[in-house]
């Protein structure tokens, strides 16, 4: 049902102390929903309806964010927790070199302040979604015993290289990176701009051969690319850019450590020739935007990391998730 | 990220004791998935990405099961959550009229056995997926120390009448539901087939005006459809088809009550011409299903009941359900 309050039960009281009810909430949110004229039918009926995609593909991306794993209410507001689960969603899009469109949110709200909660956290969605043109044309929200839970499924269009894949790195390539790296859990996991009209721009200038969004270290996710692509890796440890957060943590793990493993920079990396990477280094087309070269795409697979003059092989491990 | 176990931060500790870890998970969902024509890329990229769906609309729902709120995970089984979950969303696709294409499930698993629950939700997810041809093209699987939530995003298309909305009953039409209600806790709310294939066959055999599944139960949701198409209704009491669960409560409450407010019947509720009606009744045309038609709509707003010669208002209002 696009949007409703899911009730496990339907019953004939209703409730007292409330702070906002189930109509008011969908009222409130078709007045907040912009329709656009891509959107058929939006919020209220069963399904959304959408126009057809004509011949375009469509790109489609979800990500859900969890209390106390992505997240602590104690330590953050609604607006920025709403914030960044639209944008993390945003990124994936941004990652295929696409433009996002329709976005559909689901929330599981704490009992207790929840009207409150539910509002900041659509404001913290449309945020991002303005930014960027996409439209929310439905979801479903209900309050439950457990944390807060957030989940956006979010739609796009390719750009025009197509769909950009993890699989399309060759032997040769460079890997680039659009920004620096490491202690994002210091604020940029939550106030990050999602690289769209990055990834947009760049594919004016070079032909993308594989790109993915930063979000489970820079080891972690140039591991995907490699194991898509069928190749290795050589990173170069002193073109790594770094971020300030990162550089001033002291907790014996070095600035390095942190850039190839802390996760959640939202940065793009991407595979080039070695043509376009030299094109790209010399004119720096985007605005804004250091685009910087911190390795070489190998043959043989595997991942190593050149540092001080040494070469040594690292194991990209560290992005293996155990369900416990 | 299509399909991810999402980590907050990047560990360079591989688990121990695991059941299942990320590839391992992330491999056998791949070997799940049967990729369709209409699938360019599955899980395993940063997004999905579907074939165009031409002039075609695209139908989109969206509904997020919660520990506690809508099944007890000690009360059964991960495998009938997970079918419901898909089942849900399916009837929603139903109540447009259409046919379900893609499915994308994100999934929060509790601690503690997670790698099973997982792969039991899946199986049960894909009971319902199977049956309606339903490609399940991505999602976003993490573990958290809260309770289980399944959320499903499911696609569709449009059937030949076109996306069948709740706006458009007239006046003068009568209300049919596609079979009987009330007590579906007592285990139907979990086993139920959504009723795709009859939205699709009515549509061969009258013109439906407007049409809804029944998840708040038949006052509620008839309610909508009244508010939806600006008109009202009376409900004859006496024709209302009653489950035998629904019969044998003995809780104080009529088994006309129960058929009005239980919810979660998932049966299709619809309106049609007085004509298409008379046809209908006279035809039965759907094969295992007897067609009943219980109220008529009116030109009035407001929902009545006639009972026993007798004709009172009732007050839609137990489906208005509070932020607590």
């Amino acid at each position: 049902m696009i949007h409703e309050i899911t009730p496990l039960r339907y019953s004939l009281e209703t409730e007292t102390n409330r702070t906002m009810n189930e109509f008011e909430y969908i009222a409130w949110l078709r007045q907040q929903t912009k329709l656009s004229p891509g959107v058929l039918v939006g919020p209220g009926d069963d399904c959304a309806v959408l126009v057809g995609t004509g011949a375009t593909p469509t790109l489609v991306t979800t990500d859900m964010l969890l209390e106390g794993s992505h997240f602590r209410l104690s330590e953050t507001t609604p607006f920025r927790i709403g914030r960044k689960a639209m944008a993390v969603n945003v990124s994936d899009i941004a990652a295929m070199g696409g433009t996002p469109t329709f976005a559909f949110m689901s929330v599981g709200l704490p009992r207790g302040g929840a009207g409150e909660i539910a509002t900041e956290l659509y404001r913290g969605m449309r945020d991002i979604a303005d930014r960027f043109g996409v439209v929310s044309a439905g979801g479903d929200t209900t309050s439950w015993t457990g944390g807060l839970v957030v989940s956006v499924t979010l739609l796009g269009t390719p750009g025009p290289q197509g769909p950009i894949l993890r699989s399309g790195a060759r032997a040769g390539d460079w890997l680039f990176v659009t920004g620096p790296l490491g202690g994002s859990i210091r604020g940029k996991h939550f106030d990050f701009i999602p690289r769209v009209v990055e990834a947009r721009q760049l594919q004016d200038h070079a032909n993308i051969h594989a790109m993915i969004d930063l979000s489970d270290g820079l080891a972690g996710d140039v591991g995907h690319i490699c194991v898509e692509s069928g190749c290795g890796v050589e990173l170069y440890s002193e073109q790594i850019p770094i971020t300030e957060a990162a550089q001033a943590t002291n907790d014996g793990r070095t600035p390095t450590e942190h850039a190839l493993s802390d996760g959640e920079d939202f940065e793009l990396a991407f595979a080039v020739s070695r043509e376009d990477g030299q094109k790209l280094l010399a004119s720096q087309p985007i605005p804004g935007v250091k685009l910087t070269a911190v390795g070489l795409f190998l043959r043989e697979p595997g991942m190593w990391l050149v540092e001080g003059g040494a070469r040594r092989q690292i194991a990209p491990r560290g992005f293996i998730h155990a369900f416990e």
